[in-house]
């Protein structure tokens, strides 16, 4: 059943487990009918797009080099069948002829049926609560260092539940870069490439001071705020500074219990985080909660030491502030947090999107604490994930 | 009238150009009348949350150690009153006090006026046709590298046009790294800090091919489109290869005015955009139009060879096909474009969001074509921007 021959414009696999068995011609397509009796049309247009063929698809990049804008307004097939293997092979009118993997066409079938299947078999975000405390993903560091299985399941994890754990770590300075980009390449931003979470004198952020941290995403500032957070412990000796987190998807589903009006509200409405500095002014105008399309959550922005001046309308103001209180009040609720003192050699990774992170006030005199973060953006680590998918 | 002495919690200059003159005891806040005659109500609540005091915000960082959350949910003001400088003083019934900069307040004021002049006072893009062949504005590499005034200018053009050519720069291997770094950071990819655009054999992208690349936004396939391209040429002998942009919100626009339901596609409809190689599997999927909530553009997002298949109901793929078909023809119409050839020691600098760049086939045997880019996030120049506009 794998015997299929034709070309893939991809790098990803592309398994056949369903093959065509019919085909109808259509005025503007060809319909395929597949072994389990499932119907996808396919328009002409769209097949022509999608040959890959290495005269329409450099086969050393897998881009396309033919554009659908110089196909003729005309374009019909002028024949189409089914090979042995089960590939779709289209002789068009222009003159050009398409061979079509059965496997790549049915994981790009648009009908109705095809399109639910996708959006069903999309990973969900797993909401967490205090249970948590117990539940934490956690991985060794020479696990992670060494094997691509540990490695892909790590960052499963960390999709899934957006908060794992890295221990037995090396305590070296430094060493979280290795770990880093055992994933991919690290974001900078003003803060650096690597920063290192210590109170300092002449703070340019309330992270480089001693104060409690009320739980916060990093960089809401920014368009794009960091996908995720590392942070490392070389040493954690002075009283206080413990770490909290909650999950910002299973705060807004309490909201959205709660106060569906208020939800509602902080869905809605822009709020404009601003870093400056005497040398930076970054500003960013969003919703605390963003919703995808479909109503899922796509990603929570807060960070009350972080945010510029509430600006609505004036009727709207008492509602945004009864809003924005109860959220931040859901924060703290313990039955929905983590609370966690990191020892030196561990590290956590986690969602900067999603998950909210603090830490307790510190006695800076007590002792020496010393952490190191980084970050790394959605689209890096989520690459990696998919590439080591193809092996698995 | 500057005399006003009240902290402010920012970095940015607030001039007064108008004061309070009476003050109006409202039951859930304080009704401020200014000189010219504009009313703003402020809420109780966000008065006390925007509290400049030590004790509310660090004044070392400037950012707020005070959480609204904790203030009492009957919180009122005892008293309110203007001082000889047009500072507000409020006394709050949990025993703070708060003085406001009239400056500061009225720049924050949230009456309907007030957010309609901000609205009005935003900056709006400039669109532009093949006009820009005589419009185009450059710059003087020494003097963007040695004056604040004309960095600022610069700046302020890749704002408004999104597209500036930098002349006169050294042709020294890696010079592009000083020019961008004058503004900020660079965005690494997956394609390094900086690229070296040349033909390769092993090329994992078009871009390192001779061949003719169409009118494209680099990395459509990533969450956020890198927000400015640096296009830096060292060397350019080779026939061929010339350069093509054209503004994507002008091609929008004539869109929109030639085939409204097209346009309304374009701008509900995700494409997936795909980077894929041996190495890396990127996947973003977002309109190829992309409107602010207020139907202003905010972005376009297109590359051909970059593009999955569409994946829409079988119903609306007709109209799709036809909208993007309709989209392209706009991006190769003369009337739209600007072509140049770029010489050694010129770099394009543009807009990677708005500005679509194209680069023609070129004869690598014919001569030696060398150019280097590297991006900038839209934050990051932006922020160089308002903080040279606080000294400007």
């Amino acid at each position: 059943m794998n015997s299929a021959t034709a070309t893939i414009a991809d790098w990803r696999i592309y398994p056949v487990n369903s093959l065509p068995v019919a085909l109808q011609r259509q005025p503007d397509g060809v319909e395929v009918t597949w072994s389990d009796a499932r119907v996808s049309l396919f328009h002409h247009l769209w097949l022509r797009d999608n040959c890959p063929c290495p005269a329409c698809v450099y086969p050393v990049t897998r881009e396309q080099m033919f554009e659908i804008v110089d196909a003729p307004d005309d374009l019909s097939a002028l024949d189409a069948q089914l090979d042995g293997s089960g590939c779709l092979a289209v002789q068009w009118s222009d003159g050009h002829a398409s061979l079509y993997h059965p496997g790549w066409l049915r994981a790009h079938a648009y009908d109705e049926q095809s399109r639910a299947e996708r959006e069903q078999q999309a990973s969900r975000p797993l909401l967490w609560r205090a249970e948590m405390n117990q539940q934490l993903a956690h991985f060794d560091y020479q696990e992670v260092m060494t094997r691509d299985d540990v490695l892909l399941q790590w960052l499963r994890a960390l999709r899934d539940t957006g908060l794992t754990q890295i221990r037995n770590a090396p305590t070296a300075n430094g060493s979280l870069d290795g770990l880093a980009r055992r994933v991919a390449f690290i974001r900078e931003s003003s803060f650096g490439v690597m920063f290192e979470v210590q109170s300092k004198v002449d703070a340019d952020s309330n992270a480089y001071t001693a104060f409690n941290l009320p739980l916060h995403t990093d960089l809401p500032t920014r368009e794009l705020q960091p996908g995720v957070q590392f942070l490392y412990c070389l040493r954690n000796d002075a009283e206080g500074g413990d770490s909290r987190f909650v999950d910002g998807f299973a705060v807004a589903e309490e909201l959205r219990r709660l106060a569906p009006d208020s939800f509602d509200l902080l869905t809605r409405t822009p709020v404009e985080f601003r870093n400056k500095s005497a040398r930076n002014d970054y500003r960013c105008k969003a919703p605390i909660i963003a919703l995808n399309e479909d109503g899922s959550y796509r990603e929570i922005r807060i960070a009350n030491f972080l945010r510029g001046p509430f600006d609505a309308p004036t009727e709207v103001m008492p509602a945004l502030y009864k809003a924005y209180r109860l959220f931040i009040q859901l924060t703290r609720e313990p039955h929905l947090q983590l609370n966690r003192r990191l020892q030196a050699g561990e590290a956590w990774v986690f969602d900067n999107r999603r998950v909210l992170h603090a830490r307790d006030a510190f006695d800076p005199a007590s002792g020496e604490r010393h952490f190191q973060g980084c970050y790394l953006d959605r689209d890096e680590w989520l690459s990696r994930l998919y590439v080591l998918e193809r092996q698995a």
